[in-house]
């Protein structure tokens, strides 16, 4: 049958509003770690905290910003200009020479250039970039500003520096690093109007050259809300100690509890972020360590063959480094915004392949003990459960244009947990006997996948 | 990696306009073929021509008919109530005591029930239902009435005794049946507004009861414009001769030229449109015809496992067989409107489990006169290469948004020429050679498909 997938629409970039960086200030207290360059210039895994801004930007299609800068303007601009030459995005440096004022006054130095709204972020907070297309959904219905906020203080690394926010429903009726109680804590992330150059105007005038002292402005006329990011990614990096969490965090949020199977979750996760960790300062590209991880398979698929226990226990091992290896390709590319749909398909192909070996490897070890043609029929039978697996999801995805059905069975179907199980076979030096064991739980996993779709089009049916 | 597919829109229901259908007329050219019953409760191909009408409309969501009726009303009353319950659908069936007039005065008596724009259509077409959608779409940006029309006079049977158009643009300056020159011809489906109404109000009133003759008003007015149907399947059934014609035009729109392969296109569709012609008058359901087909699969599958060489062609023809077979599950259920989201999922899966089968029979019956290892290899190596040939196009789907890449080499790693190869290789007594054959040529097929996709990721990078 013919499926035509609707196509995704992805001209974010038609109306994508631009974004206004500061980068103006000394970032004092991150001085030293850096060999005294400004703090915008600042590597945390791989990539500069002003880069990691911009790319963050242009995932949800930003091609045009301004980078309000100060310290070091003389280091900023010829770095601002290869940026954007590198990333393929207009970067407009705007000095400020009166940023030791506030970032008010660094702010309002970009107002010449705006004229529709616009995103307003720090270049020292790291973030998912969700959140930003969290604010743009939020600001297609309104004309005020909005901030991004967090709701869990708890998560938040010196909260006490941190601005909070009080609230009276999503409307912002206060603002400030004071407060004692409060309900949430700004991000500095901000979708803005050009109204907000107006009360900063105002402020300034008064002499306050805070943004907050700005914002104080829309608060008064109940034009700013905040928009709350749930469980998303933040962090405020302002000294070496916050850079070092700041970092931790960032691998840590690589994690895909939804999708990842138990063993990728509890196992190799963790240990593919430290390897990720190494391979983001290397020149490897995702679709490298991809093949780097597939090859590792494919060794340890071929040291199943001879058969002996001492290879056997090392082709489990093996086999099970390379399973760890091949979360690292998608967390570098995530690291490094190099996230590709030819990557994600190019390393799901390989994955089967690589079962394909594995399964063809212990076959070929267990077969030369027990040379009976049903040892390939059981191989057989287990490589069509290991791919079939994938595919049956892949076709509901398809044919129903939703996410298939997750749940405990769901989990159990995946690549982690059949590599894992044959190598803690491998070292039972039942390498064998365990693969057909996975075999059967995938096949078990399809019959049941099939059973929830026939029971969705039966309630479809119902509901039509 | 975890994509979500973009949810299709399906709410047509919500915007679907209703149909009125004109079923009033005797049709006495059709006498005698149907024991005397109304030419709208005339079968085809297991569905009466009226049951055809409302289910194609359903198809694009209308949920509410009138169907205007005269000729045999008393017999026509309870058909159309029976009807609406078993489709759930609102049909009201509109009598037209004056229906000898002409079809514009039946057209007329649904006036009191439409207040927005509806579809307009003939009892006795068949048709492709995406000609409504075309219509729909066109009717979305005018407030004009539309036609669908055919460009192709030399597909048009009996052109003498169809409705012609002539046309300025897509403006329609003229309608009738004596036309000596005209641009394109009347499907009998049109997307009207309540305008209609006060043309044909006003033609009656001149004594003029067609259907054309209510046109002709919108035409002075230049507001009735044609849609071309391109190459989309419709007939018009008057004569005995005519509804044979239609029945096996119907059969032949069941090809997807553009998704068969070699194989199926001019081997095995011409003799499945023969099985389901008879399947059709069977309660089998279309997933019942899926099983079927797989059952045909294993047992030819099995059939390999003795390894003679009559037992081989037996197997050969009869997995051959089953592939014949495996195209009606489809067939019927486009013949009955019983397309679903399940059943072709299902097919799918049944398919590649089949595939298994084979590749297990064949490599079983090779192993008994070669007792090597590495036959079961070459087994591995092209189960792989099956599955993995409608993996990658799944996941290319799903990544890219858009259908796999196409061309000869995406038609030769499909089903129908894999089982075809291993049915001519059983023939010649080599099915395990043929089918490491279609193996390799599959694995071909697969890095193609990864060159091509990593060839459109660069063309993106660089347009991005």
């Amino acid at each position: 049958m013919h499926i035509t997938v609707e196509k995704t629409i992805q001209s974010f970039a038609d109306v994508a509003p631009p974004a206004v960086i500061l980068a103006a200030g000394e970032g004092h207290r991150l001085n030293g770690l850096n060999g005294g360059a400004p703090k915008p210039l600042t590597a945390v895994l791989g990539l500069t905290l002003l880069e990691r801004a911009v790319l963050s930007c242009k995932e949800v299609g930003v091609m045009e910003f301004f980078v309000v800068i100060g310290y070091h303007a003389d280091k900023m601009i010829p770095y601002l200009n290869a940026l954007g030459q590198r990333l393929s995005v207009s970067i407009k440096p705007v000095e400020n020479p009166n940023w030791r004022e506030g970032n008010g006054s660094s702010a309002l130095s970009a107002a010449p250039y705006i004229r529709s709204p616009f995103f307003l972020l720090m270049c020292d907070h790291l973030f998912d970039p969700a959140i930003l297309r969290l604010l743009l959904t939020a600001g297609k219905n309104t004309t005020d500003c909005l901030l991004a906020v967090d709701r869990h203080p708890d998560h938040v690394f010196e909260l006490d520096d941190a601005t909070k926010v009080i609230l009276d429903g999503d409307v912002i009726t206060e603002i400030g690093k004071r407060e004692a109680s409060f309900d949430a804590v700004d991000t500095g992330l901000f979708f803005c109007q050009p109204t907000l150059f107006e009360a900063l105007e105002v402020a300034r005038d008064k002499g306050e050259h805070s943004l907050s002292a700005g914002f104080m402005g829309l608060i008064r006329n109940r034009e700013f809300r905040a928009v709350t990011i749930g469980e998303r990614f933040w962090f405020d990096v302002d000294t070496p100690k916050s850079l070092n969490l700041a970092t931790k965090a960032l691998l840590q949020s690589l994690s895909k509890p939804n999708e990842d199977g138990f063993i990728a979750h509890y196992l190799n996760r963790p240990v593919s972020r430290r390897i990720s960790k190494i391979l983001i300062r290397t020149p490897v590209s995702p679709n490298g360590i991809s093949l780097l991880s597939f090859a590792g398979c494919i060794i340890g698929a071929v040291m199943f063959y001879p058969g002996g226990y001492i290879w056997t226990i090392l082709a489990g091992l093996v086999i099970q480094l390379s399973s760890i290896v091949d979360g690292c390709d998608g967390e570098v590319a995530r690291l490094r915004f190099q996230s590709s749909k030819f990557g994600g398909w190019f390393d799901t192909i390989l994955d089967r392949y690589g079962d394909t070996a594995v399964v063809a490897g212990v076959s070929f070890g267990y077969w030369l003990t027990h040379p009976h043609a049903t040892v390939w029929l059981g191989a057989i039978f287990t490589l069509t459960g290991f791919i079939m697996a994938s595919y049956v999801k892949k076709e509901f995805m398809i044919r129903y244009q939703s996410n298939p059905p997750g749940g405990l069975l769901g989990k159990l179907i995946k690549r982690d947990l059949r590599i894992f199980v044959i190598m803690l076979g491998a070292l039972a030096n039942r390498p064998y006997e365990s693969m057909l064991l996975v075999g059967l739980l995938s096949h078990v996993g399809i019959g049941w996948m099939l059973l929830k779709g026939h029971k969705q089009m039966n309630l479809q049916r119902q509901r039509s």
